[in-house]
């Protein structure tokens, strides 16, 4: 077996770049406190192929030299916009269309591997402490979790969004081929 | 819809924690550089249920206040071991009838989401630039990689961490019911 070089993978993403046709698929973050979270979440929405975030409430935007140190350039890859009312932003979103998925353990959630996309998605995120705000839930048309077998509650924020996204990715490719194959 | 509040969380996780029986799936770390990555890929090992880490080459090891940061106490719930030799390792978890996939980048990588269980798995990760060091690829039974659809050509190494390992414990509990459910 031999691992592909640092040119190989340049040009293969080369082929990915031009090829890209992002998918129908959105997500907001609100009022992610931490930069570098903000930053890692840039660029896993790069590698998994968002059209966009929105960026809410006290989260940080670039250009930020710590959003930058865990984007590694997707802060100038993937399109994002701020809105300060992530209500405001939400029902926007809806009302385009989008199906609106909080990434949040709730009383009616449902196992984020179970989840089938029927069409355009924005996926939710909240503080890495409070979650999303439970004031912002009536907006909620489907709550994913992610199942914890271990002793704690939760995951860190990025590594949450980054299972909840590529499976996301992965059904909308399966049922839609809607991708450009990059891997 | 209804947020479950931190005392129901922790209600829910005891009773997990209860009937907790891991995954035959541990993960091997070589050489990785940054403390909080070891950190974080703690934090996710307790939530994806696997039985063991095993912390090789120049990865740090617990106690470390920077592993502590990002691992919120799951360095204390997660079994590991250090090992210098990753190859030692990796041969040894072999020997015991573990498969060894490796998350890398290679010229006969399959999709990760397209990797089924066999029996059981040992996840290898390495350096966050290098990734896993080419020598040791003649040990390895299957390479997974995540598609990079953007402009990077990788991620984060937790974030990927937490998406195959996830999709593996996804995969393992529906061939066989083998983990508790806690979602």
């Amino acid at each position: 077996m031999r691992k592909l070089s640092h040119e190989e993978l340049l040009t293969r993403q080369q082929t990915v770049r031009e090829a890209r046709k992002p998918l129908r698929f959105c997500a907001v973050l609100n009022n992610i406190r931490s930069l570098y979270n903000v930053g890692s979440v840039f660029r896993t929405a790069d590698g998994a192929g968002l059209e966009k975030l929105w960026l809410c409430g006290v989260t940080g935007i670039p250009p930020d030299a710590k959003i930058s140190k865990t984007a590694l350039g997707a802060e100038k890859s993937v399109p994002w916009e701020y809105a300060r009312s992530a209500r405001a932003c939400i029902e926007n979103v809806k009302r385009e269309g989008y199906e609106i998925l909080f990434l949040e353990q709730t009383a009616a959630s449902i196992p984020y591997e179970k989840y089938e996309p029927h069409g355009p998605v924005c996926l939710v995120l909240g503080n890495e402490i409070e979650g999303v705000s439970g004031e912002l839930l009536e907006l909620c048309d489907k709550a994913l979790e992610i199942e914890m077998a271990g002793l704690k509650i939760s995951l860190n924020v990025t590594v949450a969004f980054g299972i909840a996204a590529y499976h996301i990715r992965a059904r909308m490719k399966s049922l839609w081929g809607a991708a450009p194959s990059g891997a």
